[in-house]
Formats: structure tokens, C-alpha cells, sequence
């Protein structure tokens, strides 16, 4: 049997020339000069700003090899970055890898991880245009992710005010569900979430509203985001949360708590956001749905008292 | 005596807290939403392209805690990233900081980073406007960089011919000789390089310009990957190759070839670029050093023969 192939058997050039391969695939518009160069270029369209995030997935940490496919890393560590400009309405252009890793990393799982970044930026037109290979006891994985919105326009944090309605797109645990799967049963994480990119654009363009985040961390984290640091509070209403189908008889086959994974969970990259009461009135649940292109859930309401009601206590499951 | 503190003592909120208020102190021209939100906005000024590249900074691999003061490495790391802008001509705008570290990472170190890197940004007139804190084992820094050229307008590495003229600024081994004193004396690094800034906005609008690359990997190295991947040539001539004050006697104090560390040392962050030869000779280097705003020396000629000649076969100081 061959010896396994690892990355420092091919060496950084002809890896940059695997990953340089995989990217030419990708859809390239607004991209002057891509992978290969000291930096890359891209160019706006007329009256749009810059639009920039970062975030990182790191070995044992945010993933383990045992517990997903190396591609279905890739894809999520991707949509991370994704859901981050989804929730400010920016349409994505590109972005870089910084991957750092073992030189004995096994080549099939960084085929793996290019493979998983290629399919999730080509489902949203996304260029991949550069990056960087570096040494590392810990593999991890660096996205800066780009993109736009129209000047002056986007989707903030801060502008919640009492009284505004609290939303959701999609459901909220399924993240979290095939974790706990996996850490109770041993089943391996399939589950990857979508970043709802078109739904932050049609929020750019919604009168009443308010502000918005992506639910990265976990719904009452996020939702803390939100509330201007513990200036407003917010009444929720745990039976209207948005669950995946089976989401119930699935978590306690597991022994989880539903509402547990539901609130604290984290990495569902849904859309959290809020609308002014008289704004929200005029939608109904339907109406919102079709404008957003995906499910939307009214949760609770804005309430000017500090803390949050309406649900139970649960621990955060953060990973800092 | 009181414990030393970690960044576990503090947590994720009060660490992006002390980063925003260092980064507040910084020029925002160009950021219309900074630190705090789920991405950053930037806007260019008309007829502008956008410019990014990302690099990383691990420890152990790129730099040890024993070697330099906290500081330096936060320096060194923003210094690796302005040069790549520099290498295309580009004004800096903004960057953001991945950072991944153990948990009782000592507070101090962090701040030292931080204070590195905001020094270096304010000398450059960039902005910090996000990141991500990570835990990890090892600490890196993942910086990616922004900045601004006219559009359509930037410095190619492809371009060279032969019979082009080779340009290199400031001078080569000062980076290399301070390792060099590190690992043989355990005297530590203080040497920071300039990033050629202003040299590479110059060179934008220089007649007969041809192609540029900023020297991180070494000059053979670097020189490599403007020579088509071999399908051109170089003839150096060693004696022409612009030193350090003091070099050679320093380099032989500590038992190291002078030549060496000047062709493949690494991290001068100088710029090397071709020039056609009618072009490069109506320009005297004081002329071109005026130009430039920095020392600028003619170091051989581009060959139609494959390979470099003129100089001695150095090994490879390699990162990766």
C-alpha cells in the first residue's frame, strides 16, 4: 500500500497550484487579479462601499478530523464567514485563506477542505482570491471574506429601541442537535448551515426596519449583541421558537434539552433581527417569508426593563 | 507578589474592548463602520480598485516569545502585510487581526502585540477596523490588509523581459544578521523592517516599469517568481549588492556569510523590480533614489538563459 501523501510531500508552490486550480473554477466577476500575485485586486460596482470580516476555525476547537468530513470543515468554515455578510446585506465577492497546519497533514484532508470552500463559494458567487500557507502544530483555517453594499447602506447591530418585534429566518438547534449526536452517539456531523445572504439583502430594503445580527454563538448570546449591552431587554416566547421537524423526539433520544440547543446552541447562522412595532404589524408571518425567501419567525418583542423572560435559564456553550 | 495575568482573566469581551480603544486612536479615513458590528465598511475614494492580501505570523514557526519583545512581533507581522500593498503600489487603508492563543497567554504579551501593531499602523496611516480572537495552542496572528490603487493601475510581478534592468531599495541582510545574532549570541531581534510604502506608489507612474515583487522570502528566492518560474534568467553582479553599514564585520563576528543572508535571509521587505533598459538608463540612481524616497541600487540584468548567475548558490532559509 502507498505511503498516505502529506502536504510537505508536495511542498507550498504545488499546493498553492492545487488550491490556484480548484479557485479558477469560481465565478469571477469584480476580481482584477486573483491567486498568484503579492495581493489581489477586486473593483466595486458604481455607489457601493466595502463590506470585511474575519474569522477563524481552529483544530480541536471548532472542529475535530474525527468528527466531519475534512470538506464539510471547509464549507463551514466558509459559511461562518458568509453568514457575517449576510447579516450586513452585502452581496459577497471573495475572499483569502490563511490555512495553517502540521507538515504531516494528511493531503486527502487538505483536498478536503479545498474541495468544501470551492462548492459553498460557488453556491453564492464567491471568488476565492488569495491566501497564505503557513507551519502550525494546530491546523486552522483564517477567512477574510468581501464583499458590498449600496453606499451608505447596511445592516447594523445598534438601533433596537422598546417595543420593536424580534424575528428569526429558518430554524434554530439543528447545529447544535448534530453536535450533541455526535459527542453522545458518536454520528458524524453532516449538517451544514446556509448563510441567508438573500434574506440580509431584502432587509436592506424593509421600512420599519431596526437592526440585525447573525446567530452565530447561540440565539440569547447574539440577541445580548443586540439589546445595546444590557440597556434594553427583551420578552421572548419559548413556544414560538422555530425548531427543525423531529427537532424534539431527536434531542431527547440524545438525553439534550430542545430548548437548550434551541436558545445557546450556536453556529445556526440564521438571521435575528428586529422590526418597529407598527412595521411588524403590516407583515404578516407569510408576507415576510416571501420577502426574505426563507421562513420567518416572530419571537418576542423589545422591552425597555434589562434581562430577558419568556425562556429558561440555559448555560452558553461558547467556545472562548 | 500578584499572579500574572492571562487572557482567560479577562475573556473575549474585555480583550476586543482594550483592542478597540487602542484602535480608536488610530486614522478612520476611508471607514464608514469600524470594530464592533458583524463586519467592517470601508470606502475607497472615485476610480479606485481594491486590494487585499493576508499573511500569517506563528509561533515557534515565524517568530518565539525569547527572541524579541512582544511588541516587535506585533510590528513585524503588520510590517509583512503593508509590503505586500507596497509591492503593488498601494495605499494602505486598514487591516484586521486574527489572533489565536492559549487561554493563559500572559495579558501582557497582548498588549504588547496590540501596541506593536497599532504603532506600525499609525506610522502607515491604517486603520484596524476588526478580527477574531480564537483559542489555540500555539499563538498566530492572521493579518489580512487593505488598500487602494488607481483603478486598473497596479505593480505586476509578470512582466519582466530580458535585457530589463533589476532594482532593489534600501538594503538586504539587516532582518537575516538579526536572527543570525539571536540564535548564535541569544542577543535579541530589534530590528524592524520599513515597508517601501511610498517607493511603491512612486514606482506606479515610473516610465518603463516592469515588474515589482517586495522581498520576503529572500532575493533569489523572490527574484524566482519574477522570472517567470524559470523561463527567464538573471545575471547579478554580488559586488553591486546594496549592504547594511557595518555588515560584512558584524556578519563575520558571528561566523556568517555575508552573501548568505543578503540573497537569502528573508524579511528585508524591500522592493525588487525590473526596469527596461532604455528607461533604466536615462534614470542615475540619485535620480531614481529622489523618485522613490529611498535608496535604490541596480543589481544585474534580466537573461534570456534560464537561471541566475554572478552570485554564489545560497541554501534557503524557508519558512515552510
Amino acid at each position: 500500500m502507498p505511503r498516505l501523501r502529506t502536504l510537505s510531500d508536495l511542498g507550498e508552490g504545488r499546493l498553492i497550484d492545487r488550491i490556484a486550480r480548484a479557485a479558477g473554477r469560481l465565478d469571477r466577476s469584480g476580481v482584477v487579479l486573483g491567486i498568484g500575485d503579492d495581493a489581489a485586486i477586486l473593483r466595486l460596482r458604481a455607489r457601493e462601499d466595502w463590506v470585511t470580516s474575519t474569522d477563524a476555525t481552529v483544530e480541536n476547537v471548532h472542529f475535530r478530523w474525527s468528527e466531519q468530513a475534512a470538506s464539510s470543515v471547509g464549507r463551514r468554515a466558509l459559511v461562518s464567514n458568509l453568514s457575517d455578510l449576510a447579516a450586513m446585506g452585502a452581496r459577497p465577492l471573495g475572499f483569502t485563506l490563511a490555512l495553517a497546519a502540521p507538515p504531516d497533514l494528511a493531503l486527502d484532508r487538505f483536498d478536503g477542505l479545498v474541495r468544501g470552500l470551492v462548492r459553498e463559494a460557488r453556491t453564492h458567487g464567491c471568488a476565492w482570491v488569495g491566501g497564505n500557507l503557513a507551519r502550525a502544530d494546530q491546523t486552522s483555517l483564517v477567512i477574510s471574506i468581501f464583499g458590498a453594499v449600496p453606499r451608505g447602506r447596511f445592516l447594523p447591530r445598534k438601533g433596537l429601541r422598546s417595543g420593536d418585534r424580534l424575528f428569526v429566518t429558518g430554524s434554530l438547534g439543528a447545529a447544535s442537535l448534530a453536535r450533541a449526536a455526535y459527542e453522545s452517539a458518536g454520528r458524524r456531523i453532516r449538517h451544514v448551515p446556509v448563510p441567508r445572504l438573500a434574506a440580509g439583502r431584502a432587509l436592506l430594503g424593509l421600512p420599519g426596519f431596526a437592526a440585525c445580527i447573525d446567530i452565530s454563538d447561540g440565539l440569547l448570546s447574539d440577541l445580548g449583541h443586540l439589546l445595546e449591552g444590557g440597556a434594553l431587554g427583551a420578552a421572548l416566547d419559548s413556544d414560538r421558537l422555530p425548531l427543525p421537524r423531529g427537532f424534539g423526539a431527536r434531542c431527547r433520544a440524545l438525553g439534550a434539552d430542545p430548548l437548550a440547543l434551541a436558545l445557546a446552541g450556536g453556529e445556526d447562522y440564521e438571521l435575528l433581527f428586529g422590526l418597529r412595532r407598527r412595521a411588524a404589524a403590516g407583515f404578516s408571518a407569510a408576507a415576510l417569508t416571501r420577502r426574505l425567501g426563507v421562513a420567518v419567525t416572530e419571537i418576542g418583542e423589545v422591552t425597555s426593563t434589562p434581562g430577558v423572560t419568556g425562556v429558561p435559564k440555559v448555560a452558553s456553550f461558547l467556545h472562548y
